[in-house]
């Protein structure tokens, strides 16, 4: 169980001015909806109004275009869902388990671990791996050979750091495989969501810079370099060789191919395949506007047909 | 091995009605291919009458038009392929694991197991996890502490539940984690597919209600609700806070923005984006129809310009 | 370490022929950026022309229009991307484990081994499993009962082999289950990426002939078949029951409906959605162009206007 604080005490660690009662006590942080008077919760925008009409939040974190809006005891803060995850963290540990290797993890006598870090049950580390201070393995997570996690690293279950990359060679129809010789180097405070795979270089090393956030499930093949502080979101797929920028947002089941550049504070949206190099700053999309399957039936047709047309 | 069964013992069972010899013995379900005299199989449309014709199946199902398509001794059912499901469970386990916790798997001791739970191989189950009678985890499943499963939950190998969600907040650049406290709940009779991961709450639960069905390799994102007896093909991405209705039904790499709502009965088709909320029932599309390459090009030409077109 | 070699040993056992000095002794393959004088790289392409010039490779293989490139000590072959794989097999292993079962690995008695075969920690193998001479199972891999793997076959961490396809049954709005009985039968020489999932048959068996090589995170629908020496990218989506020929090519994120059929040599564009079956060798697209979010936003406003005419 976390210490509770007082508003007072939260604003003298993390900015920003309390309006109401700077002893109002809170305990942990909860939805508008959930909170009851043991809790602090946030309102960021009109469209929940009615949720903060509603709330039995003992108090919030609002903006100041927000604070006129609840009598509640209220921290205002320039970001309030930045202040939110700031107190959410007084309250909460970044990582639900303990220092420490478990035992069932299988770790090579050639890792390098840094202090404090926590493998969970059923890691397996290979040979010559090196891990930060204060990363935590997940339980199954598995780091081939070779490869180097940097401090304040965070991988959930099921990832798997270091497979092969996809190498093949044809040979008059059948494939020849390259061996993949590089490793990966991943930056601190990067997170590396379930069940996303980041595969070894084929000669060089695949990186990730530091304060990379990867969501659950992404792939990134060989030789790829994610530039520091770039957001992935899930289900993305970026192939091997690209090069990616610095700051760049990727949504949900983006995919990137590979060989190609995209350059620092780039957006990418949700479902959008990327083709080839972007190399100036802004959003891009390319999706398929979704209709009723009839209405959709026709537009295909449609441009089915324009296909067929030589101009 | 199953004991076999007569086809008036089948009928007895489970309604429908013989034609042929009711003293049929069948020891197994099998393929209209693969079938022998030992094996019941079944026909549910015309585009496979040259197989049925071929079939050395000892008898068959077959709705009520197909009852003149074979003179094998058969079975007539309202629905042919409903009533092989059932005729399949007389014959075999839903799971193919024996009860108990296997001596690798890593529980817990705050876990609550109901009666007759399997827990595979190289699981690992969390504090305070709760799990329903019946329910079996293949192999290396990895549930993190808080959430709740029901009973007669399957859940395959590498499956992830309750990672934390992708729940960060933008600092000048840097990305501040949100720690995710919330759980993962889910109802009786859900099965998960292998490798797929659905994500604890950031604050409240996400929550998978009875009866869903859901493949391999899908993604569910923090704080989305899939309502009862959904569907979901493999590949599917359901973002955060996603609300998705009851008797809905996704095809294969769907992907769902999260924020948004589904209404009950709706059917998203395979390969569909959906970016926005769909409140009305009925079947959705959004796909870009696939051609010989050199056809794609000149469509997709044309349709780029059109979006450089200011009209 | 491996043996270093000559360029005249080197072509003394993979043909082609040496310009500069055959006795220039090499180590290790390396890229163009990263090889010093114990090195041997490769040039295949103008493009890579600045790389060529600034390399301190010790030797190189180019092909016969890459003679006049270099002066440095090379061998020319006729394939210098195939040659180069070839020369990387002579210096690295095709599998970076050894060979034996690890302790914690969980391997059912009734399990077949062949020669030679490797398989890392914490993988589990169940009943009645074959796996053939020299291949290898790296760290956490699962294969259910009754499933068969060739010869040479490589599995990366996370992969499923044999979990239940998704065969259910609609009985009024619930889904019944239909017990998957099929297996998975896997040929000679398949490699299979990280947390890739292969499922069972329903009824028969799913089937990967030999020479298929899967990139990461694919999911393979129950009672598909995969044609020989097809290679297919990862976060490809293959439904069930898909029977897709020898030598073809799926890009990443490409994804294939069920029940259809693509014949031989066909090459299917990354992220492309195949609907119907493919009955001619080819080259195959569907991918919206992606572009600026306002262009974009501009170009599926009319498409969907498209939609909604009755012509």
């Amino acid at each position: 169980m976390p210490a509770p604080l007082t508003l007072g005490q939260i604003v003298a660690r993390l900015g920003g001015r309390v309006a109401g009662d700077p002893g109002t006590v809170v305990h942990q942080v909860a939805s508008l909806e959930k909170a009851d008077a043991r809790h602090i919760s946030f309102f960021t925008g009109a469209r929940h109004r009615e949720k903060l009409a509603a709330t039995r939040a003992g108090a919030l974190i609002v903006g100041a275009d927000g604070e006129g809006e609840t009598t509640r005891p209220r921290i205002v803060a320039d970001n309030p869902y930045l202040y939110f995850a700031r107190v959410s963290q007084l309250f909460n540990a970044l990582v639900s388990q303990p220092g420490g290797v478990h035992p069932s993890a299988v770790v090579a006598k050639s890792v390098k671990l840094g202090a404090r870090v926590s493998i969970g049950a059923g890691c397996v580390v290979g040979e010559n791996v090196e891990i930060g201070d204060d990363s935590c393995l997940y339980p199954r997570v598995v780091i081939y050979g070779g490869c180097t996690l940097g401090k304040r690293v965070i991988a959930h279950s099921g990832v798997v750091i270091g497979a092969d990359g996809f190498g093949i060679a044809d040979d008059g129809g059948r494939w020849v495989k390259i061996p993949q010789i590089g490793g990966v180097r991943i930056g601190d405070d990067v997170e590396i969501g379930a069940n996303t795979t980041i595969d070894r270089g084929a000669l060089d090393d695949t990186v990730i810079e530091e304060g990379v956030k990867l969501d659950n499930q992404i792939q990134i093949g060989h030789n790829t370099r994610i530039g520091a502080h770039t957001a992935i979101a899930g289900c993305v797929g970026i192939a091997g060789s690209a090069d990616i920028g610095r700051h760049c947002t990727f949504g949900g089941a983006a995919m990137i191919l590979g060989h190609l550049r995209i350059v620092d504070h780039v957006n990418v949206s949700a479902g959008t395949f990327i083709s080839r190099s972007i190399l100036k700053p802004g959003t891009y999309t390319g999706i398929y506007p979704v209709d009723q399957h009839e209405n959709w039936a026709r537009a295909a047709a449609w441009l089915r047909r324009k296909g067929k047309q030589h101009e």
